[in-house]
């Protein structure tokens, strides 16, 4: 399989490193909005191309993997590249999925190529789990909690106030909502209930810190309906101590059994990541084959996660599936 | 969908009740190999019939559903069925699944029908699981752990000593490998490391209780790898608080991601059930479900849960699922 990477950032790093732990694919180019020239890739002998020249390299591509953000990037080139290749990405405005899927679809269907959209963990291999989850036990609850990890949306938030430099925000899920949970209580649990959020921040020398506490604490839809705690750290601490980007969290499934429900069964789905970026890649890759093999089989057309069999997503044959796996 | 269930024992019940929380399901008969007189099911006005009468009723059941067990039943009453109905079943004899496959195929594809096999937890969910971390994380180890729960073979091997009345056995996973693996150190680890076994046993009055311990403890295959412990307890005891079939387990991936495999990834999938055959049932329900859609598509021949694309399990339509769940 051959793939492009569309997009270089810490998604696109993500992506070119899952591709080196599978030898049935080969990463063909680079494609960046910068100047390629200005782009280092960790690959030997791997173009860095301009997103122009993508359409150009449409017979030396099999696979197109988007790494752009969700906000204005995907829904765009999505759509456009779903055309020439088969392609997988990572959108996950919750909200605007199905638009995304109606423009994939069209695309993919017009160029007889295949699109997988929404593939990482949430959405993405959560999404998958709360499905299973609810097919198999219909009379339950799902839950889903993040972290501990760093949200990159709250984290920007915060740097967009004023007087902060630099700012890192981690989703802490309350271990009293996870342990009733798991316990097969069926809470009812608030936004408040569930998760707090604990923030870094660096200041600017002679920023006011109450008033920046302040404004972060009471931000509408990020903060103000959570317990949050505030630190002020120096550049230095920051660095040390929070330039990666872990992050994590656990779908669980409660539900009941039996005549009169009398019995309780927990699915719980847990994700412990050092890498947030690598991590998701690690997914789209494994979809990017899934994709060029549907395509083999003369399928077309929008896919999710929900979509696609598993079997799919491994190098192995279905025999060695079967006597290894099952 | 109409559904009826081949064998009438500790799963068919299961699957008797898990068909009371799917409304697209409609229980059409129960057979049995007993006189049919003599069974008496839950459900109002579902006829019990003979296994001879199966094959008449070939125009009014789409799935069948086959409870009885992989030694003996299964792998004649699978092919046999596949010819007549959508069927699903549990087959969990690990070594000849290629050759069930083989057998259920070869019926399906001449009758036109689906047949899923080896549905349930392990093989089942726990197979999906381990095939998902394998594809995503191909730089990494698998660990499967079993229990706390009862375990059926195990319980029956104790009973088949001389001197014992009743027996049940607990695979208890050993919490300090356990840890040791969800910190990321991807030990070896030996049978005895990953899981003792824990045993209650009603002996008949004056047995030599030395004499079983030490049979039980030096059982090839079954216990001699193991740490094992022995209670021996009343009849009243082992009613009291051994009557249930709790079980459940863990699988996890564990594996690297970066250029320099610097980030260890967790992936972890666990059960916890109150009762195994209610939630193998449960999942069985669910493939039925995908038997059903798969052949309305037109497709036949033998699949594993491997094989089958997740939205088939949900009676959520596509876009309701990617609205609610992604």
């Amino acid at each position: 399989m051959r793939i492009g990477i569309f997009g270089y950032g810490n998604l696109g790093r993500g992506v070119e490193s899952a591709l080196l732990q599978n030898p049935d694919m080969e990463l063909k180019a680079v494609f960046t909005r910068r100047n390629p020239e200005s782009v280092k890739i960790l690959t030997d002998g791997v173009p860095v191309l301009s997103v122009e020249q993508a359409e150009g390299m449409k017979d030396e591509i099999d696979v197109m993997i988007l790494c752009g953000g969700s906000a204005t990037d995907l829904p765009e080139q999505t759509p456009a590249l779903a055309k020439l290749f088969h392609v997988v990405d990572s959108f996950d405005t919750h909200a605007k999925i199905p638009e995304h899927f109606a423009a994939v679809d069209a695309s993919a269907k017009a160029g007889g190529k295949v699109g997988i959209i929404s593939v990482g963990w949430d959405p993405g291999m959560f999404s998958l789990n709360r499905m299973y989850g609810g097919a198999i036990l219909p009379e339950g609850k799902d839950y889903t909690f993040w972290g501990k990890g760093v949200s990159q949306g709250h984290s920007d938030a915060i740097r967009r106030i004023d007087g902060v430099v630099d700012a890192r925000q981690y989703t802490i899920p309350v271990e009293d909502a996870l342990n009733a949970v798991r316990s097969g209580e069926n809470p009812e649990l608030s936004t408040r209930q569930k998760h707090t959020r604990e923030c870094f921040v660096v200041a600017e020398e002679g920023a006011d810190l109450g008033r920046i506490e302040q404004e972060i604490k009471t931000m509408p839809n990020y903060f103000a309906d959570y317990d949050t705690t505030v630190h002020f750290i120096t550049m230095e601490e920051m660095r040390q101590n929070h330039s990666s980007l872990p992050h994590g969290g656990v779908v669980i499934r409660s539900g009941k059994t039996g005549f009169q429900k009398e019995n309780t069964n927990i699915i719980e789905y847990k994700l412990t990541l050092d890498s947030n970026p690598e991590f998701t890649a690690s997914v789209i890759v494994a979809y990017a084959r899934a994709a060029y093999r549907m395509g083999q089989e003369g399928q077309s057309g929008c896919k999710t996660v929900l979509d696609v069999a598993p079997a799919y997503l491994s190098p192995l044959s279905g025999e060695e599936l079967r006597k290894s796996l099952l």
